[in-house]
């Protein structure tokens, strides 16, 4: 039991950031960017976030003055909605929709032989206000927002964070094309553990 | 848009699969871990898990035996609960326990000045029954697990898969020291998704 170090509660994050700062070897961000790379790396223990998080330009600024105002956020995945601080998220009057469960996204995805996370998204087109997305497992979410863009849905930032072998790598790109804000980690990686971690980096953010 | 492979939502699992086996190269574990190394890289597109998972002898087959005869799981963070399909714990008579945000654990720990995942752990030890825990944050979580069982606890399996910078090596470590049926990916690496992920993998087992 003696190798474990004496770290208290509340000082493991603290912590856990300072030796991520470290074993970065002097690279850094602009804020806020910086601070949402260390905590995708905090969640994974995988430093490939600092190399395929991909910014549009002033997408985290964005993401962080919408959650103040109260901005809705809408996932794919019933983890990622449980990983996002609803405490942190009321505090701002912004409301967390996951659709995945919902008996009419089942039969019409049924109907239609697309994926849930297709009709998920076109029900989170239908929120007024400021809406965030944080795909964090279907590309076809991410392929269903870029349809729905092309024909003038204006979210106001997609995290696009979904994981896998399969057109993951393709979609992302295709989110990265729009004008729409962005944080997308490039390539096959993400989850609904960085979709969460994304979100809760910018609801925590000082600044 | 034509970059996108055509593949029907039924079948991207699968696909997925055979393109983790291929990449693979031909590296290959006997039944039922190669299951479970092959969907946590389907869940995290890391193939780290290949080399980091390790299974005390009998693991895999413990747990799964253990989930079809309705074996409790205790998780310390709400996400993997989440994650983890209830369809099929509720087939198999198994309940999925979390008590993270109980107001008693809250409570409990700023008394003590522990982490709520050790509270929870001690919750979870009072079940009866088979109980597998699955750890999928906190390194405070397998340390409680650790002394618990010095005093007598034996759960039927530990899935320790805390993700992190401090004591998370260390804790792992400690639980593969016991003689309790482990599943650990060893080193840093694990989470939420992690820990849902080998729940998951164990209950769609065929075999």
């Amino acid at each position: 039991m003696n190798k474990l170090q004496i770290v208290k509660p509340e000082d493991i994050e603290k912590r856990s950031m300072e030796i991520i700062t470290s074993e970065l070897n002097g690279r850094t961000w602009p804020e806020p960017q910086f601070s949402i790379i260390k905590r995708c790396i905090h969640t994974s223990a995988d430093f490939e976030y600092a190399d395929n998080l991909c910014f549009s330009k002033g997408a985290a600024e964005i993401g962080i003055k919408a959650l103040r105002n109260g901005a809705s956020i809408v996932t794919d995945t019933e983890m990622a909605a449980a990983g996002i601080n609803k405490k942190k998220m009321e505090e701002y009057g912004g409301k967390i929709y996951c659709f995945m469960r919902d008996a009419d996204v089942a039969e019409e995805s049924v109907k239609r032989g697309c994926t849930r996370a297709t009709v998920c998204m076109e029900k989170g087109a239908d929120i007024r206000g400021e809406v965030i997305f944080a795909v964090g497992n279907a590309p076809t979410a991410l392929v269903r927002l870029y349809e729905l863009i092309q024909i003038g849905l204006k979210p106001t930032l997609i995290i696009g964070a979904p994981v896998g072998f399969v057109n993951v790598v393709e979609a992302k790109e295709l989110i990265m094309e729009t004008n729409i804000p962005y944080i997308v980690p490039k390539g096959r990686k993400g989850g609904s553990n960085i979709a969460a971690t994304i979100c809760n980096a910018m609801l925590y953010y000082k600044g």
